[in-house]
């Protein structure tokens, strides 16, 4: 431990990215003495925490070590290994959430296997076969659903791609050919025709308490979230409250401990669960100004087994955008016009390098009227971008 | 400058206490790269900060150095003295809020003087002669007054005390004796009759924008600021909007830039100028959670020259209660019941060693009513301190 005033309650977290960075915003009114577990000192979170820790997070070595000056580890990202982590876990060191909750995050086939079991709606999905039955298996599969199918890597993915729209069998094949040459097990799921996306978000603590945020709609592009709109408009109290419940039987049955997101699809007959995260999200960045207690906030408290925080909105309505890179890296020079003309805005920056089409930041916006508020967030991360 | 990824603007803030590190705070989601010159690698911002910088305040070469890794300088306290200041804006730092702004805050009988020539209304005071003749001045002053009145340093004070309250002429000829002593000019005051004390901020930045938060009503006790309470209740709109155009001119005429606190007394005949503050202030802590633009953000902003942020408050009520250090300094093991008790509540711990009476953190909450809110602050506060 370095040096403190006092016996502060100490969280590491593993990976050094712009939730790290944003839970060391949250650490700082809380007193929490913030580790952060980074590859590098340029990492968006180690560039405003102190006592950074440098290292490998495949490590045991590192990681245990690192664990020692912790009284809880935590995550910016579900990349640690399991192995790593259940070595983690037989060093003593509390890890939470634990490797039984999040290889469900981490492996797309778990997911789905388990989220059947507990009758989450889901997507209909089949496991694909390594080897040369994947295609005719696969094509089993699109004559129930008809095309385009969406085929999805159950691990990792490969050259940074995990999910892929196939319009027919040879486009299909290509992905197949891909993923057996990476060694990486594929399953396939129908295309949804969905109405919009909605994501739910939980917190729960190791002592069992949960508090769920109101469910929100997503707005994703090119795989990425865009924007969120909070709480999601129109949505019927029914599909709220069934949403809701849904994540917090899915954050108790996987005995998820910290912030949970369930993303969503909204369909006419329902919500049905498209992916999982166990950590703070982009879909839940709108709480830092929109709700008493913030995700990272909430992420703290309960993988310290505190208390939780009031989900509770502190307005009508909160709009976020994220902030993409541009072809012009000096964002600052452009926060003159933003603030100017918005001075209600909130911007997110996360230090980060630009490149073009990178997540770099997100402004929010809070008030009365959803469509208001996301034009002027939509502007300003335009224009943060260098588009307007 | 440390490495870093894109050309983020930077401020050098002088000091490392509490106000340094709820800037921090502020820092992260602006992206501003926010540097510390502490003392100790134990105060209370340095705890949270990456790269602080460990040096003396009075030193023109510690902070000339200081200020060429920084775009802009500003400050924690107001205790850098005069000739440093002066010293580092010929050095060409930019230095935020100027040393002919500080003056007006470093020494209370230039404020009078200065506040007098603006029209400010202030309580009856007099400047007391150094030497033998400051007794009969002070009889002559009480005898138009009356007893009780108000002696105070007029820099710096001395023994850690800056004001003292004197019920008769002995009581003031000791404070007197150790004045001369100490070599610190006095000046008298009139005990204000006051209804209730209030204070008002306003940001400025160099391009001449001008925020107004609401005048909010604060409670002391012991010469320590213990409860405030945003906006200030039952205040009229006319009283609160002369008591914003008076902190307005007083922020345009000292030419100051960042924060201003301006310190009043309500009485029936309207308000009086009690003290002023050059930077985040205590009496502001509420709009941190209470505001569209908390007090850090809009004096990073104001500093930087940026738009200012929205003042606007987010609910119709806030109150805010400091925390003071008790006997027992495990206030973390009372984490569970404030955060139980009241989920509703924002804790914000200050990193401090808990001392008795030291000012370690303070607690918010917001909602509709004043007294309500105002229980639950004192309670948690209350909690926290060891005294529940």
């Amino acid at each position: 431990m370095s040096e403190r005033n006092q016996p502060a309650p100490s969280v590491g977290i593993i990976g050094g990215g712009q939730l790290a960075r944003m839970a060391q915003q949250a650490a700082i009114p809380l007193g929490v003495d913030l580790r952060v577990f980074a590859k590098s000192g340029t990492e968006s979170a180690a560039l405003v925490s102190a006592g950074v820790r440098l290292g490998d997070e495949r490590s045991v070595g590192d990681l245990t070590d690192f664990a020692k000056t912790c009284d809880v580890l935590t995550f910016d990202h579900e990349h640690v290994p399991q192995p790593v982590l259940r070595a983690l876990v037989d060093s003593g060191a509390a890890v939470r959430p634990g490797p039984d909750a999040l290889r469900y995050a981490q492996d797309k086939l778990l997911m789905r296997r388990r989220a059947e079991e507990l009758g989450a709606p889901c997507p209909r999905w089949r496991e694909l076969p390594a080897g040369p039955d994947a295609a005719a298996e696969l094509a089993a599969f699109a004559a129930e659903t008809g095309w385009p199918v969406v085929l999805k890597a159950a691990r990792g993915g490969y050259d940074g791609k995990g999910v892929w729209v196939a319009d027919g069998p040879d486009s299909a094949a290509e992905v197949i050919r891909g993923a057996a040459a990476a060694d990486v097990p594929l399953l396939v799921e129908e295309r949804v025709g969905f109405t919009r996306e909605l994501a739910v978000q939980v917190a729960r603590s190791p002592y069992g308490q949960v508090a769920a945020y109101p469910v929100v709609e997503t707005v994703q592009r090119d795989g990425i979230c865009h924007e969120v709109l909070a709480p999601a408009p129109g949505l019927d109290d029914d599909t709220a409250v069934a949403a809701q419940r849904l994540a917090i039987d899915i954050a108790h049955e996987l005995d998820v401990v910290g912030m949970l997101a369930v993303e969503l699809f909204e369909t006419p007959g329902g919500v049905l669960v498209n992916e999982l995260a166990m950590r703070p999200h982009n879909s839940g960045h709108w709480s830092m100004d929109g709700a008493v207690t913030g995700q990272f906030e909430q992420h703290l408290r309960a993988v310290l087994d505190l208390p939780l925080g009031s989900p509770r909105t502190t307005a009508p309505a909160t709009v976020m955008a994220n902030v993409l890179g541009g072809t012009d890296p000096d964002v600052f020079s452009r926060y003159i016009h933003v603030m100017a003309k918005d001075p209600e805005l909130k911007v997110h920056f996360y230090g980060k390098e630009v490149r073009p089409g990178r997540k770099i930041g997100h402004v929010t916006v809070s008030g009365d009227d959803h469509r208001d508020l996301l034009a002027r967030a939509r502007d300003a991360a335009a224009y943060l971008k260098g588009d307007l």
